[in-house]
């Protein structure tokens, strides 16, 4: 599966560094590199590909275009939300952030260059099969942009009045709910039936998250804790306590399971979603054990 | 032509603005209209309609979403350009920049949406036709990205060794190719038979606007003047003078009225690019008969 994931965004990324005509300027290209390789857990590509299996992927480049399309936004966005104007952090994934690393004009560029390489992803994906590229760029621009994407997302988190519901299912639901509508959809199967699981899992994502800020050290996490304090963000510890977050937590991934549709691959998603917990978690089980003793 | 362009631009930015399931964070919604209305000359969209007329204009609602997507690209990059960390521009179009009128944080996440919902609209448009849909989806994507598009020449900027040719072509050459290329794909046409019509009016373009930027005011231009100068960036005037730029201008017309591919509209297109001719130069005729007297 890693080595999957790899290869796609690999030949995504191509795309970008050069054309028939001509190169990419040398810094943007180490920038795009950067902000993109190693990378994280990779787990929005994961699940994509895990729905898009479990669907029965018979055709697999266009999961291998829609995981890299939708790993290629996140970075996009991590890159963008890491600026001074922003969270202003020094670091992300245990390295200096791209703004640091480059500067403010690369990190806007590469950020801007990467929402355009996903989408160029996928266009590319329309000789494989015109409709179901389609289908996914409709599904990704709409989790990328604005009302209902992480665009619209973080600009909630600057307004005076916070719609709280749509704070949070823009800002990280977004994503998940793409990665398992996608993985559905470039398998050719309905991705309205793949929402909810999407919800749920971005929804304990979110808690996870929100535990890690509180509980973690920034040299366990790779960036910054204490974020959301600072800047004033809602956080599920502040609202329900540890032990109230990680049952939320623990109930969310819960209805994660029981939303998945019938299909051939359900057993094996049960457990990607299992897996995908002890990723999402990194206070369970040690931490949580410390916290309840 | 220009209520065509500003209906079919709001017909876009409505996606943005609202959903079935929610509405933007109200201060995004502002800051999107801002950045796209009143609008300046809409010289991009109405090169592409003119083509897509030319060309026989077979599918309106094609012509349409192609015209509002590009002009929604190159707002997006105003926007993003104008920030601190590039031009730092505290103008445009007369009115406040959108980081000087709402804050950084807006501005980078406008830019960052008008990107995605030009993608979004031309997406749309495959209910149309879905084939010239993902035809116009590889212009734009191309045209915005790296290494061709606007991206990459915005990154050439900030290079210690700069590539003229692909700085040139990609900061402003590669917005004005995808307008007639994008006119002749909504159309039905083959598009690479303009490219060459395209890339001669963004050079026109270039050099006008390196003219203007030497001998406009701010208060007729609407934006700061000598920013080249500011930012070390190339000039055709610095490189040719000022008679010599405006030989190169009317040179680069000529080129650009005997590329045009032999289709229905010939004429009415030859009429176009002498109006644009005057869009773009200010300068003349008054103000070149003040510099040759």
């Amino acid at each position: 599966m890693k080595t999957r994931i790899e290869k796609s965004i690999d030949a995504a990324m191509d795309a970008a560094q050069k054309s028939p005509d001509r190169s990419a300027p040398p810094q943007l290209k180490s920038a795009l590199t950067y902000a993109v390789k190693p990378g994280g857990a990779r787990i929005r590509p994961t699940i994509l590909l895990s729905v898009a299996m479990a669907c029965g992927d018979d055709a697999p480049a266009m999961a291998d275009a829609a995981a890299a399309s939708l790993e290629l936004i996140h970075c996009a966005s991590l890159v963008h939300d890491d600026m001074p104007c922003f969270d202003d952090a020094d670091f992300r994934r245990g390295k200096p952030t791209v703004h640091k690393a480059f500067s403010e004009e690369l990190a806007l560029l590469t950020g801007d260059s990467l929402i355009v390489l996903a989408f160029q992803t996928l266009t590319r994906a329309a000789a494989v099969d015109a409709v179901r590229a389609i289908k996914l760029l409709e599904i990704l621009t709409r989790a990328t942009g604005s009302p209902d994407g992480i665009c619209a997302g973080q600009a909630w988190e600057g307004e005076p009045m916070i719609d709280i519901d749509a704070y949070h299912r823009a800002k990280t639901g977004a994503l998940f709910i793409a990665a398992t509508c996608m993985g559905a959809a470039a398998a050719g199967h309905e991705p309205e039936d793949w929402v909810e699981m999407g919800a749920r899992i971005g929804q304990a994502f979110q808690i996870a998250d929100d535990l890690a800020d509180v509980l973690q050290t920034e040299e366990t996490l790779g960036k910054p804790v204490g974020q959301d304090e600072v800047h004033g963000r809602p956080n599920a510890v502040t609202e329900r306590g540890v032990e109230g977050a990680i049952k939320h937590l623990e109930d969310a991934l819960e209805s994660a399971i029981t939303s998945i549709p019938s299909c051939p691959g359900e057993g094996a998603l049960c457990e990607l979603v299992r897996y995908t917990a002890e990723k999402l978690t990194p206070v369970t089980p040690t931490a949580r054990v410390a916290i309840r003793a």
